[in-house]
């Protein structure tokens, strides 16, 4: 980890080109709205990828300096190259903090990392969404008060197939009446996963500030720390034991 | 879910073939000691599945009627067809239990529903193993002590890259110095999975009456329970919502 | 544990002879509905214990034959003896299973069990829950649809201040726009707690078909197993160590 | 919290004055050298209480200002007082950090915010010990390698009756042949609590190098975040719904 918090908002960067609605909201795409969060604070270095670079834009050199890499991701989940997910994974292994959005619950990486389906209901209504905050004390919700409340949002409800979260931050209750685990951290390898909830491509979700404070707050949780040791990639064989063994019959 | 549970034993059925050694301590296969454990207790249904028979075995027709999934596997890790393992994957979050043996760690089914590398260190030492229970009052150790010795194990020691257990039923202490989170539980979809880390086919591990005891729990365990509704494939469309959504701006 | 699953019954029993609303709901007190769940099926051997009883009729031979113990209490948590509690308390590490309902939360056991303040947001105001499965594959939740439906019921509200549950069963949504985690279970030493939310005294809850189901479900999963050895009181020294000590300077 | 994170090491400080063995390890106190951890560096404020002061030198002004608070008791955990214990609750369960050593297993505070009898095996016999990573993504892994090797220690075994922690960041190997989860994180309210297995009074054990990062590391992981909001001390009445509730019959 370099002195600084290196961060890549990675978007599908679709929707927001083919929608008027969704580009009016969005005209330089989610990841310009998420990569403003950090750009300018120099605890951070901060750059953007999407789908349609070569390589999605996560070529080796961007993943090998990436501390900390955002997913959002809806209509082309498919197009995103296997072997780009297998790198993606393996560097989430080996530490690099992973914050999947909204509908990144399907996305392959997600998926992959989580060995279930992922599914979950959903709905677009421009419904009430309030997020509760269940861990007071996670830094996570630093600065955030008991809920965060977004008037229009899409709906994802449980029950939402994931392992159970290692840390549950967020629950969701809907207008429309269903909840949602919304906020979910999960550990794997050496690396952490924050799975946020809203973010739908319709809603100015992104420009609201108790959201910008969870994901800058998630930034920060999600970067890796320093290791005295090296990760290895395979099983390794310790044939000589640290203490002697004895001779059986 | 049948009256009676439905066991299926899987096992790759290659070292006892290829080595004699090894044949002589399991002259029919692992599989055919792990199926003696139900065969004759008509709580059980059992019948095995092996890597070289037609889909290793492992026909719909025989995963859809099976309740609980034995897995032995070491040295084809890779022969595994994909889609039976996408099968297998498939079943366990429709609520098969599932439970992975020894170096069935690094199997492809292992792997995919934990998201991470499974890798951890490993000796073939004749060393001792004592498996110490650290849940004394979960089901799967009934009528086990403390621990359980072997007297003559391959060794698998920490770190071990998986996601943190949801169950965490046995701590190994090796001979040569390691300690292994030998025995875990982790649910996925509506399914169980259960590792335990014994059972290195040079071994007669198998044959232990401590072990064969856990082996029998961990089926009971792991056995899925009738559910009232059914599991969707996908994510599911809910747009008819419970509760009336005010119209906004 | 004998053959039977011996289930106890206990119920602060003031509400519903002080208030003649609560007195029409539940004649013979809230336990005696709870006990008719298991009453006649002879998987089970049920009594009943109420708060002015002596001892609260949960003497030592009471407890050491109760297998799983319901506790519903409310206005008269500060009337339980810290005796008493503490007895449980050891019973439950023992292996009994305990569930506890409603405001049982703020009760000395659930407390004392728990390590934190249990304290939660709260109103009456006849409105209406639903509590979501969030983990459908798990046994409590055998035989119940994607949801249960109250039409009113007293609200809890996040932040619940308890330890992360070890299972997370039910998170419920309220009409007045909160959500709790409104069924969860803990392991603590050899036993297991069941919390679940629902069963204000005002309202017929304990009569919901979903209701009985969750709560016979419970009690089945709850109840302790057998284990080989006995739970030691106190810490233990073994001063014979299982393996050679090397000795040193 | 102040900008410093405000270090408390509290110690029992018997053992040191009543045994010349063990005072020539800790001629100041444990305390003493847990405190020159931190000393001279800046980003700490550190202090020291001890249980003969008066209120065992936790008085209400050093508690609310102590951000971390060490604790190391053994032969005297009954004369504590159980309001100062209390205090250290609602302190802990309000965010401040708590680092339990060692034979504070036993303690009042521990006990009470973990809700079991927190029993273990041990044995005092000169034997190796060594901490496995078995988190090496944790924070308070940072610059540790693969393990900690201790040449002498007591040995705590399991089964140790505490609830699943949160993380287990390490497990021990003993010469003897037991294990221990021995690096374990539990969140408590707002608060973060970590039990550390080794410290022993006859060895100097606190003087070893990784020792001290593991604490260091600890006091920073444990160590409150600021927050939006105040903690609600009692069950909080919100008779005020945040939506409109329907009147029903």
């Amino acid at each position: 980890m370099s002195e600084k918090i290196r961060v890549t908002v990675w978007n599908e960067y679709r929707h927001e080109k083919a929608e008027e609605k969704i580009g009016k909201i969005y005209p330089e795409g989610i990841h310009k709205v998420l990569a403003d969060y950090f750009d300018g604070d120099d605890k951070y270095e901060v750059k953007t990828a999407t789908l349609d670079e070569p390589q999605h834009g996560l070529t080796d050199e961007v993943l090998n300096n990436t501390d900390v890499l955002f997913w959002w991701g809806h209509m082309a989940h498919d197009e995103v190259d296997d072997q780009i997910v297998e790198k993606v994974q393996s560097r989430v292994l080996n530490g690099m903090g992973l914050i999947v959005l909204h509908s990144g619950h399907h996305s392959k990486i997600f998926r992959k990392l989580m060995g279930t389906s992922c599914n979950l209901k959903w709905r677009v209504a421009d419904e009430k969404e309030r997020l509760w905050v269940v861990e007071p004390g996670h830094p996570i919700t630093e600065g955030i008060g008991e809920y965060i409340e977004l008037p229009k949002e899409e709906m994802y409800g449980e029950q939402f197939e994931i392992p159970s979260p290692d840390e549950l931050v967020f629950i969701s209750w809907f207008e429309g009446g269903e909840v949602c685990r919304s906020g979910c951290v999960f550990n794997r390898g050496r690396g952490k996963i924050f799975y946020f909830r809203p973010g739908h491509e319709e809603y100015p979700t992104f420009y609201n500030e108790d959201i910008k404070k969870v994901l800058i707050n998630a930034a920060n949780y999600v970067a890796p720390v320093k290791r005295g040791d090296s990760r290895p990639e395979y099983a390794v064989n310790v044939s000589e034991p640290l203490e002697k063994i004895k001779e059986k019959e």
